[in-house]
């Protein structure tokens, strides 16, 4: 069965295959660990081991850590520190793994800055610390053991009328960094998790991943460096929701036992594409996201931005 | 039975009053009139002429003017000044029903500047043109016969600590305007509608309506000036689509008669707080908003500041 | 002699008093205090004790504080922290000589939020942390010693069509606060001095003082409730940027003994309105700010907002 | 002699040239031509025809074409209109020159979105129709006599880590346009020509120009295209207006006979460096800009991102 899992998140995407599934433990190839870091810090790690199980999920092998923290909409300045230095440490294990210490780091906002669930990217680039050019003219005013870090927001194909991937090909093979870093909003499965969940994977984009704007893929393949991909869901598809909701409501009926073969029947099909039809959804792309997102994003910059 | 709206325009309050009430032509003591000024605009006019009509869909008497504008995302500018126009034709009469050609007129933006949806008041008042001061301080560069207008942007109780009305209050008092208008974001109950439709009410705005944000009612009765208030829908409530969808989907169950009586029955009632209950929204008000909104408000924003 | 002094800074107005009278210690009826905080803060305490005095230099009888900040535009996280809490144990001093410990104060920012070095006011009561309407409708989450504090941005004349003080007497005879601070922006007549220095005055906002800007005076005198000052250099005019460079230029002169009588004449006599002139400045208003007053006031409004 | 212009625009710096050197008439190898467009435009068009002439204005052979909107501060909406058809006639003839009609071009936005003055190019992009896209991937939605327009903001050395040519450089190499179009933020001499002022030239951008910044050259030989700029002067030296201002005060002594040997002399001299000095003006980078700056230059984005 193929599973349109409208989710770019690799934790979601295991828990809706063993679901869909009936699969009551790990799926065959996949390795999970949680560890609960504060009472508001969580991290799950999803290995994705075998190539079935990446093709199950949708997700190539690698790995997948997610870091939930709760309620980001009341969050304090010592737990953005907090989960800034908790992010830090993942994602420098992550770099470690793949460079040497002082090797070259390019970071990619991807996004729309002017559209507001879509501008996490180009924010966190704005307020990283960059190093390259001081390294390079300088290097007086810089730890010797500084390691070169470089970033660029590229935009998005309808403002700028080119591929992202050609932007970053360019600039990759004109300054030769040894590792990409690529920040990006995801779509999640729940409105929960929008901008309060980071996803880091070190398999980049693919494609077909996402929410259907057939983005080329930003990998090691496509352009020859290791890339790291940071995400933050910021939006959810409306059908999503309601088709949730939906989910939810014949469970109840099936629990009183008012449930009828139609509706059993329901349960087991996907009726996404039935309650999308009927939603009625008009002329926009029915992408939606909650009213808070303006300072929900602004926690979650600071959160990547603080250290990368 | 007491209906739980949802929405603050008047016209998808009489339409769900009569569907809950299987009312077929219209409540009596409401009076509807509609007018396609072009295939992009069309105009309802809602009449509520009885008390109890009022009482019934939860608005006072009065006249509720909403203007619907088709694929507001895809407009040109020539579709915005047109729009511009029957607005403003639709406001001058409601004015001219209330003061005279050189009376004084305070346009008030309420919202939260700093909030995307939120922001639609205060981006108006930045764009309107202001003649007041013009006509106090330099009269020899207006036209003599022009209207003196001033106009503020209050803020929200959570970012000034009063409430809107007192700011209001205490301007009218010193300035003495003889109208108000006001200019606000609304919740409506579809997401079409969403920064696609404006409506003008004669009434003010009154307590209880809107999405339980128990604000205190900005009317002739509290001002002792006549107010119009301008409202654009630009959030809907999460809750409230997912009880459609489900309403929907039952409809479809029925139409195939495969509904039984459990389904019968929770038709007839209203399963919103139950699927609010079911949804586990979690910590944040599930105000939702289109991606869009960024480009969507832009384009109302110039519609309403045109000319007012 | 009637000096235009061109700066809102008591301290600068002192200085240029002395020198254009020759006076070599304290003017009679002013009393200075430097005190140095740190290597980056210096504090100047100027007090205007005499109604004589006050008329030499164009401000009201009371104190003038200086914060000077030495090099803003590389400041760090921590000297940001540092200048926040000097600043805000002046401001407590002088709000604790005017009212009791949970008495009522409201705080207005001033200017254009739209218009880059005018936004400061604005941009800072966005910042602050407001207690008004918790201790009003949520008493159980805030210590109950706890100040209400309120605050409004009533935007400028140009923008809204109303005076200032219109705006700030309705909101005070509405919501009733014993004492009222007014965040500005000024004019000094150093181009150093901007956006790096602070004063605060316990006399308010003056008729005639600044850059001819002829605003009402927002004092107790107007509004019946003590008012204190906060305001930052974020302009210079340029003709006093180029009178004090010719007036540096002919010291050289006069030290190589290359002067004569005509530049010693014109030494003695304010040549702003020449210089003025003679740079033919055009259409605009020619009041100049540096090309980094972005980040500047970035800075700035975080040192005032951090703790009022 | 070697001068130091301190400005961009190559009309600036041929009226420098000529009175340093006493020349009345042209200088030899430049060709200057004016049309008053209407009363309030006018086109220079100064043509670099001989090396010689290029190396006395330090500016490379080729067209520089500058357009004067007199105060645009007050400009109305058709005036916009106006001045936005006349740029792009004057763009249109130098792109024709050089590529053939449904040849592809690439529009770069230099300069720092976050720094007022210097986010013209950043601005202008992101109002700019782009077209390559739709071309290549919905052909049926556009003439299909549409010339391919891509734009990138490829950000600043300073955020970015990056050389902006490097950045250029991968684009042209990986989308391979046949123009490219530099829209930059320039240095002028005169306070009024802020933001009032368009320079096209057909030369690109070239190292050593502008006020110290060393950046690259964006030119044909360094890209292999060629390159049109569009300049628009945002900012103005300090020292540039001081150092001015003291030639028009010693001017006016000189007419009243009451100068001396050693202001002779002086007036021979190019005194910046001196004037920089006395001026003490610390750390920043004393470069100014008028206090309207904002919404000057977003009547200038409007104009310049109208039609390209």
């Amino acid at each position: 069965m193929m599973i349109n899992f409208r989710t770019d998140l690799a934790d979601e995407r295991r828990d809706i295959y063993k679901k869909a599934n009936n699969i009551e433990n790990e799926i065959e190839g996949i390795e999970t660990e949680e560890e609960q870091i504060d009472e508001k810090i969580k991290i799950i790690r999803v290995k994705v081991l075998k190539d079935e199980a990446g093709q199950a999920i949708g997700k190539p092998k690698g790995n997948y850590i997610t870091m939930d923290i709760k309620k980001i909409n009341i969050i304090t300045e010592e737990e953005i520190e907090k989960a800034a230095n908790v992010l830090s440490q993942e994602i420098k294990k992550l770099v470690e793994n793949k460079i040497q210490s002082k090797e070259d780091v390019l970071v990619v906002g991807l996004g729309n800055s002017d559209v507001t669930p879509d501008a996490l990217g180009p924010n966190v680039v704005k307020n990283l610390e960059i190093t390259r050019h001081i390294i390079n003219y300088l290097p007086q005013y810089i730890d010797e053991n500084a390691r070169p870090v470089s970033a660029i927001a590229p935009g998005v194909l309808g403002t700028t009328g080119i591929e992202t991937l050609e932007i970053i090909k360019g600039v990759v093979e004109n300054i030769k960094p040894k590792l990409l870093i690529v920040i990006d909003a995801l779509a999640s499965r729940s409105i929960e998790r929008i901008s309060s969940t980071i996803q880091i994977a070190d398999t980049g984009i693919s494609p077909g991943a996402g929410v259907g704007n057939n983005r080329k893929e930003i990998t090691e393949n496509s352009l020859g460096i290791p890339v790291i991909a940071i995400g933050i869901p910021t939006v959810v598809e409306l059908a999503t929701l309601v088709s949730d909701g939906i989910d939810i409501f014949i469970d109840k009926l099936q629990e009183k036992a008012e449930s009828n073969d139609y509706l059993n029947k329901l349960q087991q099909n996907d009726k996404y594409e039935e309650v999308k039809e009927a939603l009625n959804v008009g002329e926009y792309n029915m992408i939606v996201t909650p009213k808070e997102i303006d300072s929900l994003i602004d926690n979650m910059k600071e959160i990547v931005a603080k250290r990368n």
